[in-house]
């Protein structure tokens, strides 16, 4: 969009653009979408990423984000605190709510180990989680990170710190296919999958 | 998302899919994406949706958006008064003004002619270009609408309204691909395209 045009314009357009696969010619389509036949529509989504932004947070305990004090899942007294489910993302555990009835808690990472960007164990709050261990609650850790090479080489990691503590570690069963995204299968796949996890051999 | 999650994010994730192209899927990553990873973002975002809603409207003598009384070529006197070009929407005009070097004014239509959808001339605003070809400052009116059988339908129309009146009509050339979208050609082409217009024979 020339700038000659709208310079409020041209900001919509730029703004949109911080949106995951969103170029520029995307951006100008929705920019003018909203502003031709849905204002209500823009004004509706300006105030949902403002109380977004404003009240949402990570569960201390487990790194979903929630705007509650404690997410739902581990303020909840019928889920098991014994069980603790590995996962990469936020995403990962709406799917595998939706796809199973797993009545344990998560632990997520926000990422996977990659020593190249800088992202240790640390990062990934490793320490919080080897602290838990080291409590003596969990009884099992289903290991439940992507599988690509570096959700396998966290996978890995987290199962020789359980190792070391005489925790079970389970990886759920191949059946995801292998490079691809956990959140991008269907949810035939994941459910058949969680439900077929084995005893991890690192 | 399950609702179980949090609330807050299901209601971005639903205000996210009022945007062209955008499902559940997508919706959920870049809500995601705008939590965990660019906050700011999510904020700059809802700051450009609201100052747009706001300010952004379209200018009052050829359809345009623009936040001023008149859009900057209708208040600009280089832009000749006698050559209009008749286009579908603002985003055509962002495409022509890229491409060409195009010194006349616009009429964005909004849309093209579609009976079956209840859009007729008046829907177009055709009445009020009624209006400016009576008064005798067009010499030339550029057919750019797509060419669609809509599009031509509504080039059609506008050429018999014109020929009415002794007002010249051109239609862009061909070399704009048959049943595409203009906005979607790339600069080169439509450039030639502008250039090689020819008289409109309806
Ligand atoms: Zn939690
Ligand atoms: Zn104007």
């Amino acid at each position: 969009m020339s700038s000659a045009l709208s310079p409020q314009l041209d900001e919509l357009v730029e703004a949109l653009r911080r949106l995951p696969g969103v170029g520029a010619k995307t951006g100008q389509r929705m920019a003018l979408h909203l502003l031709q036949r849905d204002r209500d529509g823009a004004r509706r989504l300006a105030a949902a990423l403002t109380r977004a932004a404003d009240t949402v947070g990570e569960c201390p305990e487990c790194g979903l984000l929630t705007e509650q004090p404690r997410c739902g899942i581990c303020a909840s007294a019928e889920r098991e605190r014994s069980l603790l489910c590995l996962v990469e993302s936020t995403a990962d555990v709406a799917a595998l709510e939706q796809a199973t009835d797993y009545r344990g808690r998560y632990f997520v990472l926000g990422g996977h180990l990659s020593p190249l960007d800088g992202i240790g164990p640390e990062e990934l709050g490793l320490d919080r989680l080897e602290r838990r261990l080291d409590s003596g609650e969990i009884s099992e850790i289903i290991l439940a990170t992507n599988p690509t090479v570096e959700g396998e080489a966290t996978a890995h990691y987290v199962s020789e710190m359980a190792a070391a503590r005489g925790v079970r570690t389970t990886r759920i069963a191949h059946g995801v296919p292998m490079g691809g995204a956990l959140e991008q299968v269907d949810q035939g796949t994941l459910s058949h999958a969680f439900m077929g996890r084995r005893d991890y051999e690192g």
